[in-house]
């Protein structure tokens, strides 16, 4: 025990500073809306973003990473709106330089292909996973820095890119497993080719705002705000007529093909949409798990073809969990170069914090960090225990060593609390018997293991 | 062709706008210290950020990750120093939260432990890999903005804790393969103790600080230093000879055994240091990879018990590119409760960016973002190039699917100027016989491979 002497004179010297200095603490505490986890919540949260990135780059996109601070004049370029309210802009005391912190991952990208042009490859497929920032009014479910995990296709206006992304949803939610979802599918030239035919050209923008609105408001409703935009009868039956084309994707698909509509860009649209259709089919993506679905419109001006947003089956009231689309000009602020792209995006911190209330979704029980914790039952048996667990490392299974000199209650304690499901354990008989003693925590048993075969039974 | 006419369109209008517009153009660039990779380069960093990860998980670290944003007063408890001028502060407009950005990851996780210390299972192991933020004076190799990869563990006083760094520091750079690296052990209880033992308590700052310069001054210098700080010729000798101890770790061992010193604090940091070297042989560490020199102190007040540094043996001007140590009171600022820590960092950034400058170590050459690109040749072979991606993927061969309309030329100088070691082509006279044509890049050679086996063919 003389080993521990000088750290109980230092824990006790501290002590008495402490009484002194005990009204002097500061209050450990975070500024509203920025999240943490505890390690259980973090490392399934790091498993989700996990698959997320795997299954991006099983497609062959790039990691991307860029700075969380940008050049406010070059971030708002676009300026006006709502954004840049909502922006943490700041100067440093004595210092010229206007920072903002990002918003989203979709106006950085913009500029790094724009500063990065020439040393691009095009198309130009990244995805990004990393925190944006936004000082919005604090409310539940809402932060202020959240992640964001976005992809997309810079430089290509191939309709069977568009199809990647359904493809890439649906194996991301298959592995989430969070129960059925679908996608749901259209192009904005269908709906702008469609306004145009029935002349609406000039109120396309106030059509598509009330439609992306249906699915909230009352059919009468529905009707007053198309007539107050200043649609006559006819006009407003037809955009009704059209946003109830429903059925399977081949249904819908061949309605629109006979619709009678004067517009190249609608036919254009819907061929677009047909090839989609084709290209998740070849792809394998179950048809249950796509749906053409006319009222998406997602947003305003942005998008230009395939919009997408994903519903969960069993839990609407969560919203789209991953939406995007296609949008003809990316980075028009910054470069003469015409850069159309598609994308998408999951909020998974959004995702993640609304499918923790919902009870046994996601596992509440903590989980443990390693496969394996390793401990020896007293002291002597220390360097058999460091062996063991580096000998478990090498042969891939993840072990933490168990180092303090408590008694094996607190031992097997520690186990239990950390989530692991097998503790091993290393006393003087194991030791002569060349053996360690695996303990099933949740089944309370234990059983006697050669050491050669621990690797083996534990792989089980 | 058809189908593209409406996108000519837009490109053609979007031109002409263009040309109005072109000198209202902003340049798209970024803040001076914020850094960024080309997507070859980001491929490699997250390559060695995902070793050590994946390393810190296998021995039972739990990831952790925190708010790039810290309320000021919290942050900044401990207050003073050059700290408090390199922060990036600031207040919102017509807020009166006074946000600080983290410029390093071991203050919050202090705040964290003493925020959450009920919630939580000690000893506590986390690791983090996140960027911090520091507004230094630009200077070469020097970010504002960079990554740290920490590992620390909380609450254990226990020695043998301290043994699992260096087993992971060096599973972690045999990984990198950047050549042999030593990692540097001492004991501050060691220098401290010895320090009291020659009448030195009153000024060991003062002289720990000396010795840490020792490598880059002389020997003349040094002794000058020495005698300023008011040793006289005595205990100057004392301390040169004590930091001249140099051999195998067990010669320095034993001479620190024998030494005559009355500080029971250096006798119990020597044994200290005995335990280490004892476990680091025990977890098969080699022994030419970690050395005891008494000269590394790693800072002033902060490190209570054992320092690491590591020292890459072919790039020594590099400087250490692993540091750390036990430090007795983490979160004393925030909690009463006795919280000692060690942990260890890398500053992958900056190890990246020197690393980076001598050739050949981080190959500069282009890395392909997956496995294999798919092309069709023709159209018409679309949609077998797409059923063969995704038959890939499924097979857990990552493909990216090329699906632009292009010549078979720039389909070609695409995959190379990728860095894709080999293409898939899919043309008329593959789709009739069940083949696909498997081009080697680099080669330039070319064969024909029954569909069903391209995915045994690629795995070699």
């Amino acid at each position: 025990m003389y080993k521990y002497i000088y750290d109980w004179q230092i824990a006790i010297r501290r002590t008495e500073n402490r009484e002194i200095n005990v009204k002097n603490k500061v209050q450990p505490r975070r500024p509203g809306g920025f999240n943490e986890l505890l390690p259980a919540g973090q490392i399934e949260f790091d498993r989700l973003k996990g698959i997320i990135a795997s299954t991006y780059e099983k497609y062959g996109f790039t990691p991307l990473d860029t700075p969380v601070l940008e050049l406010t004049d070059v971030l708002l370029a676009k300026g006006g709106g709502e954004t840049e309210q909502q922006v943490y802009s700041f100067k440093r005391e004595g210092s010229k330089t206007d920072f903002t912190m990002r918003y989203d991952l979709t106006v950085p990208l913009a500029r790094y292909v724009a500063e990065h042009e020439s040393d691009l490859v095009f198309p130009f497929r990244r995805y990004h996973i990393g925190k944006v920032y936004r000082a919005e009014r604090q409310q539940k479910g809402r932060f202020n820095e959240f992640y964001q995990c976005d992809i997309d296709v810079i430089g290509s206006r191939s309709p069977l890119i568009d199809a990647e992304f359904p493809a890439i949803i649906n194996e991301i939610f298959e592995k989430f497993g969070f129960g059925e979802f679908t996608i749901r599918l259209n192009n904005r030239m269908v709906l702008n080719g469609f306004f145009d035919g029935i002349g609406l050209a000039h109120v396309s923008s106030e059509v598509l705002r009330t439609i992306d609105k249906m699915e909230k408001i009352s059919k009468e409703e529905l009707k007053e705000n198309l007539s107050q935009i200043g649609l006559n009868r006819t006009q407003v039956d037809k955009v009704l007529d059209f946003t109830s084309i429903t059925g399977s994707n081949d249904e819908v698909l061949s309605r629109l093909g006979v619709l009678d509509v004067d517009s190249d860009l609608f036919r254009d649209g819907v061929e677009k949409l047909g090839i989609l259709v084709g290209a998740l089919r070849t792809m394998g993506v179950p048809e249950s798990r796509f749906r053409i679905d006319l009222r998406i419109a997602r947003g305003l001006d942005y998008y230009t073809g395939t919009v997408y947003e994903t519903i969960l089956n069993d839990y609407p009231e969560v919203g789209s969990v991953c939406s995007g689309g296609r949008y003809d000009d990316l980075a028009g602020y910054y470069t003469a170069t015409d850069l159309p792209g598609v994308g998408i995006s999951i909020g998974l911190s959004r995702l993640f914090s609304k499918l923790s209330e919902i009870p046994g979704l996601i596992p509440a029980e903590r989980k443990s960090p390693a496969d394996v914790v390793v401990m020896s039952i007293g002291s002597d048996q220390n360097e058999t225990a460091i062996a063991i667990a580096s000998a478990l490392r090498e042969s891939g299974v993840s072990a933490m060593l168990y180092t303090e000199p408590d008694q094996l209650k607190k031992k097997l304690r520690f186990a239990s609390r950390m989530g692991f499901a097998y503790a091993v354990l290393i006393g003087e008989k194991e030791m002569q018997s060349g053996t360690v003693s695996l303990k099933d925590m949740n089944a309370g048993t234990s059983r006697e293991v050669e050491v050669m075969e621990l690797v083996s039974t534990l792989k089980k």
